[in-house]
């Protein structure tokens, strides 16, 4: 296990991604990415009374999704790792507890997926499991509550502002067998530029996104042209413009490469989204229901996917707190 | 890296905790185990205005004092592995931020501290870092005031229910050097018995204890007399007497050699506490101030250590949720 940079780790025995399972709501199912998801769901609910709960149901969903397309049980699996938006990430925690899973419990806000997918693929490459899970969730309506307005208060959204995905992904990742590998990681640095609107969380990440991809491509002494695609979280429209001018200033032009899942997930003037996607969810179903087939079928060898995270609670920003972003960087090839 | 059975990885070279350090507030600087602590924090303020940025700075002091007492500056560091009970993990956010380190935000409840110690010492273990920081803290006015009630309402405090420390513990995980070895790590399940009072949480964790002590010994074939200590983290004066209950109506009797840091904080007559210490920082200070110098002094030889946490938020009661344990042990021997 090389490890080339102090922050990139470069796998010598690249752990494998050997199954990938996506479930999105209704809007996220009638956006242009609606085909390729693997499960959904008919309403927000989930047959549950509250949103939180329809999370946690939204979770447990894709695990089970994801244990029966591999005709895996929870008992085959050792660890999983995952998180989510709300308070004391207790969507991951039930959705995942009847399974009986070992569970590490992780909060990197948005950039969930890329944290979830270093330390599982760190646990199979450093030979501690054969077997493991990661993956998180997001749910709209939970999400707005808690971060912004109830629904029903309908307050106005703006131009800048992103809609919360009510989806998830999660993954197998395994010491051996057919698929993806995860060949190295860049786990990223708490990046604050000052920022402080809420309803720009675009331009509160694009700095961390551009500082883990610039510090990746350091590492392993790559340009973005070796990649098929560098694939942002959830910058949404204004953030990824904000990421390829802060990189162009900083002398490396992403402009070729860079995509965000953010930005494919709706039609934003027919679904009236404003910005793009947001949410943990975002790029984990993005990953899990279209990247992943693209890399399998091998229209894509080799993609960076840069998981990225608004470091905020509604406490801390009424306080007058900045809003610090992170992203993980997590280097995908099909081989 | 053998892992015996699914559920536990023991280490052929073990990590070495080469440095510790806590630092808790006055409360804490007034009970029986004051005097072990690094730091001694004048007021619960820190000289902030709230009491959630106030958390923040111990976090930073207790890290800044972390890498002062072992020469260290934060780019020796490769990633820091941390969380707290606040929303959003916003005090480890930061806390964390200015010192440039790669981060993996975790949610574990009081349990924290142990996820942290599980992944980092994984990290090292796996060969991919070969010195990073593991830690948490929490902070009695913040967690009651999210968790229950602000101070100012002055609401009546049950028999059963433990007092939030201000406090914070933080080590340095190392490939190499002297000082207490990681040689084992059991990572726990998520345990739900139907626990719902969130004003006694010893009884909704004590089956989480249980359950990962007893994997812990099962899967590496040994016996309670084997540990100088097991030391669960704030089960609480009630909490460690149910947990001994279980263990023996399964089989195994805990009782001559089980502990509890949130027994051990305070003098709960004198100080008011009714039924001891809770708070992820509750463990890891007793284990970074107290347990790490007896086994430095070889007063101690081996201990397992089983932070225990309460997965729950405000919401999640007030939904009628049950409240699910989990607890990750961590085995440190002096050799």
């Amino acid at each position: 296990m090389g490890h080339l940079g102090k922050q990139t780790i470069t796998y010598k025995t690249p752990p494998v991604i050997t199954c990938a399972y996506s479930s999105v709501g209704p809007k996220e199912t009638q956006g242009p990415m609606g085909k390729y998801f693997d499960h959904h769901c008919k309403d927000e609910l989930l047959g549950e009374d509250t949103w939180e709960k329809a999370e946690a149901r939204l979770v447990q969903t894709t695990i089970q999704g994801l244990l029966d397309r591999a005709h895996k049980v929870p008992n085959d699996i050792q660890y999983i790792f995952a998180g989510d938006l709300q308070n004391q990430v207790i969507a991951s925690t039930f959705g995942i507890k009847d399974f009986n899973i070992p569970f590490f419990g992780l909060f990197g806000a948005c950039s969930t997926m890329g944290e979830s997918m270093c330390l599982a693929s760190m646990a199979v490459a450093g030979g501690m499991a054969d077997l493991v899970m990661a993956g998180t969730s997001s749910h709209n309506c939970a999400a707005e509550k808690q971060f912004r307005y109830p629904l029903e208060y309908a307050g106005q959204r703006t131009e800048t502002q992103t809609w919360t995905a009510t989806a998830s992904g999660f993954v197998l990742i395994s010491r051996c067998g057919e698929g993806p590998q995860i060949t190295a990681i860049t786990p990223g640095k708490i990046v604050d530029l000052g920022m402080t609107d809420a309803f720009n969380m675009g331009a509160a990440m694009a700095p961390a996104a551009v500082d883990t991809i610039l510090t990746h491509l350091e590492d392993t002494n790559q340009k973005p042209s070796d990649f098929d695609a560098i694939i942002t979280g959830d910058l949404g429209n204004c953030g990824i413009d904000i990421a390829i001018d802060v990189a162009k200033r900083l002398g490396t032009d992403l402009s070729d490469v860079l995509m965000d899942c953010g930005k494919l997930m709706y039609d934003d003037e027919r679904q009236k989204t404003n910005c793009g996607a947001s949410g943990c969810g975002c790029s984990a179903s993005i990953f899990t229901g279209y990247f992943y087939k693209e890399l399998l079928n091998r229209n894509l060898k080799k993609i960076l996917l840069v998981p990225t995270g608004a470091l905020m609670s509604q406490g801390s920003t009424q306080q007058g707190n900045t809003i610090p972003g992170i992203a993980h960087a997590v280097c995908i090839e099909m081989k």
